[in-house]
């Protein structure tokens, strides 16, 4: 009768990814106690009352983790596959329902750090309000695959009405952060361990769902949203100020920054600007919702450190400038190359 | 402006996962000329006049492909991508609407295979009658992944009333498939040119959305289908079987098999019942409705190869059961190690 038999082995075979009884053996060990999978069907069957409101808009995004060490400072690869999907939902307007998560699988791979994964996974969801509710495993040969990827989707639904985008954003509107920036592009820089790095920063990791709730109630002029993740806040802005066809200014001085993030920086020749993080979002609001915005975001923890870090401006349309600490100004343009790869 | 700029590069490097310019050029450059999204944001944002049926339920599906070699003869790693996640969706019942789709890419991947994959996949979707509406992109130093991996999230609807499951089946019921098993499987061994096969076989890759509509219509009293991918024929009766709590017998006659795959097969020791499939159902309907079933799918390009191979049964329940053309009977059980990796 196929019962659920205990997984023996410690390490992920190739036989794991064969769609057998092994494969069986290990999603019902590893995955479903943690994921706790409603059906026996290969599809997750889903309602919300909030679907069907008239005018509500389904949200879906999706993306691959590839972050190489697995586990690092303050989270390890699931965590980071939950809070990066549920913030792409949450920088829309979207409230994150649900989420599937698909693995790809090195032979060799641990089953004990597979299941702190995953267990990660499910605490992190729990966290966010989300479920996961669907998922895959393939496994693929010792060298085809560096240890583990995990590919995440979520849906969520946008509420009639609400409508935030990157060409609503206007003259004037305050460009707000909810706290450092840089700090899971340097935790994982250390954390690599190439260069003989110590500090005690972790990944900024976490979910930004209740904390843009908490914004648009707050602000419900909200223009747009971002979570400044590969290619750092440099990046986000400058996506912004091209889709809304805009300036954008910002000021040095106002950039939350560790000082531990600002040295390493100055030691390694890399812009803080660029560095990844993953909890970490910018948004435009109209200016005389900034002060509510604000207020918001810091009754949060998440958002504790939330501080206008610029605005939007007609001038130099498509263009991210900064005024520096002294007194020039610069353009801060789009990442070119690749400054730290596998960082998400 | 940040206007779209020609791709110069004829291989993907490191800058093109970076989150930068170099990203942005790739995407819209190779991804975005095909998939047309609707929207700068990093979201898809949707809505569907049967989303909001009273009593309509979403379905949520995901697979990673990773299949070796990347392209195969009737098919390559997008057109699976797309069709795995399409019949996932179909054999539960549901209507495909739309996909996500996210890359894991090699450096060194050669653009012009991203290219033909990509076109690949926009016109399978369109075939399938899915939009493919949001995705990511992410790349890996050269060693850390094996060339491509491509994981397809999919939604659709399942209309109100309609519930396909496996624990529905009641015994007398029938077991249809669409057609021959095992092209997929077969054709991807010899296409990986170790056995020096020379084979003129092609994968069965198909969509099947348009079939299970078909077959619905015509049986509506189908209480299950599954697609025979991962692990064949003799795994998707297993799950069926453990799921139902009922036994399957199948009769070895009835199996649509090509001559050549069962050659393919006796000359390497594999099973074909085993064999991977990527356009290959198995439904149970009520015995009533059985030749409304196979008229329906025999009307079809994709069903013109449609037969009953046998029933379900309320002996051995769990079990499936294969009466050999020999008057024998010997038990099917789920595939225990691998048979073939790398398969989808």
């Amino acid at each position: 009768m196929n019962a659920p038999r205990r997984l023996r082995d410690t390490r992920v075979t190739l036989s794991h990814g064969g769609g057998g009884r092994a494969m069986r053996d290990l999603i019902d060990s590893v995955f479903a106690t943690a994921f706790q999978p409603q059906t026996a069907e290969d599809q997750a069957r889903l309602s919300h009352p909030a679907l069907s409101d008239p005018g509500a808009r389904l949200a879906l995004t999706t993306d691959s983790f590839v972050v190489t060490p697995l586990e690092f400072p303050g989270g390890d690869i699931g965590k980071l596959a939950i809070c990066g999907t549920v913030n792409d939902l949450a920088v829309g307007g979207a409230r994150p329902l649900w989420l599937s998560a698909a693995f790809i699988i090195e032979e060799g791979t641990e089953i004990d750090l597979l299941r702190r994964i995953v267990a990660t996974m499910a605490q992190e969801a729990a966290r966010a309000g989300v479920q996961i509710v669907t998922g895959d495993t393939k496994v693929v040969g010792r060298g085809a695959a560096d240890g583990l990827f995990v590919t995440t989707t979520g849906v969520g639904v946008i509420p009639p009405g609400r409508n935030l985008a990157a060409d609503l954003i206007r003259p004037g509107d305050v460009a707000i952060v909810n706290g450092v920036l840089g700090d899971h592009g340097a935790t994982i820089l250390a954390a690599r361990g190439d260069l003989a790095l110590s500090t005690d920063l972790v990944s900024d990791c976490q979910s930004l769902g209740h904390l843009m709730e908490a914004v648009i109630a707050a602000a419900p002029g909200t223009r747009a949203a971002r979570d400044a993740t590969r290619g750092g806040l440099a990046s986000a802005l400058n996506e912004m100020a091209a889709a809304a066809a805009l300036g954008i200014e910002i000021d040095e001085d106002a950039l939350p920054l560790r000082d531990e993030v600002r040295g390493m920086c100055e030691i390694l020749g890399l812009d803080p600007l660029y560095l990844a993080n993953e909890g970490t979002l910018v948004a435009f609001v109209p200016e005389a919702q900034a002060p509510a915005a604000l207020a918001a975001m810091r009754a949060r923890p998440e958002g504790r450190g939330a501080v206008a870090i610029g605005r939007a401006v007609a001038a130099h349309p498509g263009q991210v400038r900064m005024r520096t600490v002294f007194g020039g100004s610069r353009i801060v343009d789009m990442l070119v190359g690749e400054q730290l790869p596998r960082i998400c």
